[in-house]
């Protein structure tokens, strides 16, 4: 079975390609230009290089979130752009899943996800790793950083941590109580294999019914709840 | 500066993209075909997606062994093509070190990179982790699995495993004498973000004087002073 997996949750935009769980070709880029001119290009290319038509395609993954709103729509968007003229169906995955798939996984370690949410939270979930996979502890959540603190105090294990909010946790949190690793740089953030890796046993569905889960209200959302509510 | 890497020593092939230190793009393939074909692709897909000229070079980086005979002259080929097009300087890296540099660096690990060269030996080298970057502990050289036991075993450390000859040594050198770690999957295997890494610190070269570094002779060379013997 094969799959395109996309990432664009964050600033590097990604593209892989797995025959089953063997990843046969890999592509990031880290420079700042806008996912909606670099995602499907690199996708392209990635089909071209391997001598193989979009047709051949299976069906898509793609990062649902949570993550950057403008990226996780430019992503979600040519998901279902390319489902549709297909006619395959797609897989939604977890940002935060895709991270902890993507990152070191050598069984009995404590994966913690963590992307900067601003305003003193982070998005974040909880992985163990069994039988070199990781195994979902908490849900995708906004938390703030007292709470995750005092949540892995009471877990008392150590915690290698993942993602853009890595190094604020790290700094933020009580090192003398957690005893906390940073994840190794190239694993640290979410990335296209990731996706394709945590897709794997995940089933298809239409493309339609994709959604974004970004766990918070945008920004103009909450402005206009604000604003209804003082009037 | 702006530096291509090139990796073609084994079976994937890979491509990246540095601004000094940044890496802004990396893809690799590794479906099986012939890395004649798609080594240059890659490289000139990476730059469009970056909408950079080639012409936007400062030089080019590539592996000069130990590795696949065949494929470590596509890559010195491909690097000399561009370097003499566009009139620019190239850096040979040997392979060992860039998996070094691509793989989990943090300080006081032991990496031993391993490539199996068949007949009971690896190419192989050792390095130590300082400041987050690896340090020379010996030379590159095709070294029998007993002699690295031996030396491994005399140097009492823990030893992380990279390289397409981790398996074979994990499997085979004694681990109730040394303590051996396969390094995380996405990391054990050379590639273009090593080798850029490692270029990072060497002088270029005019292209014309790259020299790969087979550390054997080829079977053909090996056949004929056999038989140059026995006349």
């Amino acid at each position: 079975m094969l799959t395109l997996a996309l990432e664009s949750s964050a600033k590097a935009a990604s593209a892989a390609v797995f025959d089953d769980e063997k990843m046969l070709a890999f592509t990031i880029q880290n420079a700042g230009l806008t996912h909606s001119r670099t995602l499907l290009p690199m996708a392209e290319g990635l089909m071209r290089g391997l001598d193989m038509a979009p047709s051949r395609l299976d069906r898509v993954a793609v990062s649902r979130g949570p993550g950057s709103f403008t990226g996780l729509r430019i992503g979600m968007a040519e998901a279902k752009g390319l489902c549709w003229a297909l006619d395959i169906p797609a897989v939604g995955v977890s940002t935060l899943e895709a991270m902890a798939w993507g990152g070191p996984v050598l069984d009995g370690q404590m994966l913690c996800c963590c992307m900067d949410a601003r305003r003193g939270q982070v998005y974040n979930a909880l992985f163990t790793v069994e039988g070199g996979k990781p195994v979902r502890l908490t849900p995708d959540r906004a938390i703030s950083l007292p709470e995750l603190e005092s949540e892995l105090i009471a877990r008392q294990e150590p915690c290698i941590l993942l993602g853009d909010g890595a190094a604020l946790c790290y700094n933020t949190l009580d090192r003398s109580q957690v005893t906390l690793f940073m994840a190794p740089e190239p694993l640290r953030l979410q990335n296209a294999r990731g996706v394709g890796l945590a897709a794997m046993g995940q089933p298809a569905v239409p493309a339609g019914e994709l959604m974004p889960a970004y766990l918070r209200l945008s920004q103009a959302e909450r402005e206009r709840l604000a604003k209804l509510e003082r009037e």
